[in-house]
């Protein structure tokens, strides 16, 4: 079964989550069926970038990976767009083979029962800001499906709704890991590939947050920055 | 007995390494065998400052943490000048009967029977730039003292030589967690104590420090920026 690619690429880091500063190749799945307002890889969203998409098997995608990292095997991080409306349970089973590892990030929306051959499965379910509505039941299945993955949360966070959100939600999942992660006030989009971020407030969300957190006495939340976007602002392929 | 106190401040987010992120009180100790040259804490290290720190029960820190904390237990760093150096045993009894966890970060050049207390015990051997001599002798003895404390190594790099320094120590301990943190370039001084860092080259070290170690294949290392620098350039008590 062929997998829509939008791109492969690294080794680089991990910027974000549980997994942040871990080397790692990325291969980013194209096509979601969410739409956020502040999406930051709508290359590998939109349906006008279908074209973009290449269609690959398990195989093809491996043995890129093997290419770039040099046949050494390596943390391989699944992201789209929404990879878990792919077909992967081959490239799993074919990578643990070869000695890789896998993490998955998606939001939770549709759930697979490959998710269980995933070593990190991270859900991310969308804040109130993207625009996007919370389906527990949905979520609930992708959490059930990730077996024995280390399964962690990472919400995103824009503003004060988003925040409470985060709150309420977080409190349901006490077993989960949870990472609280600001939002990129300013991400690349197709119109401005080459967009500065705007990293003073950038730097203004993450005092916020660690403020508000810390003020409420939150201290199962960890916060994290896009460390890939205060690092390489915004750039593609890094 | 009492235990030399630079400062206690927080709840802020750890910055650096295998705990980043975490909301946490940091309780700062006076006092150091060390004297590296890049040191950002010099007022905690040079005798000149001794006057002050101020010499603190483990009740008479607990309370204070107690207060920062809002009396809801979280995660204690203990971080220097060179904690190591002081009777912290009374303290990790008494906060953990209260429910908080510690971590301690230590260049391990000296062990002590209370590691084994620790939750967390972060060895920071320092390499060639910091000036400092290593002792391979003491560090295993800390590693051997840390018992069943959470042990990871942390490694500051500033340049090529402390890149190959680390990447041969690193290997003689496989079964730590390994992380690599650049070099801050321009670290506050007593003298300059509202220093500005420099992002620029401190972001350069990074993508240089991720270059290094993906070109190497050396997919191991886990590559982390001091948050704090980046997020609150140097300022103290943050």
């Amino acid at each position: 079964m062929s997998i829509a690619i939008s791109e492969i690429f690294g080794p680089t880091i991990q910027g974000e989550g549980a997994l942040v500063g871990v080397p790692t190749v990325f291969v980013r799945t194209g096509g979601c069926d969410f739409r956020c307002s502040w999406c930051d890889t709508l290359y590998a969203v939109e349906p006008r970038f279908k074209a973009d998409w290449k269609p690959m098997g398990a195989g093809a995608i491996l043995a890129e990976v093997n290419r770039l990292s040099g046949g050494r095997p390596l943390l391989v991080t699944l992201s789209g767009g929404n990879p878990a409306l792919q077909p992967l349970d081959e490239l799993l089973a074919l990578g643990h083979g070869q000695g890789y590892t896998f993490a998955m990030e998606t939001q939770g929306s549709k759930a697979q029962a490959w998710f269980g051959m995933l070593d990190h499965l991270t859900l991310s379910p969308k804040p109130p800001s993207s625009g996007m509505a919370f389906n527990r039941e949905r979520f609930e299945a992708c959490l059930a499906a990730g077996g024995d993955a280390q399964i962690s949360l990472k919400l995103v966070i824009a503003d004060e709704a988003d925040y409470r959100w985060a709150r309420a939600l977080a409190d349901d999942y006490p077993q989960l890991p949870l990472y609280l992660q600001p939002c990129n006030p300013a991400p690349a989009t197709p119109e401005q590939p080459e967009r500065e971020t705007d990293t003073q407030e950038l730097n203004a969300r993450l005092r916020w947050l660690v403020d508000r957190v810390t003020g409420d006495r939150w201290y199962r939340a960890r916060v994290l920055p896009q460390l890939h976007v205060l690092i390489w602002n915004n750039e593609r392929g890094v």
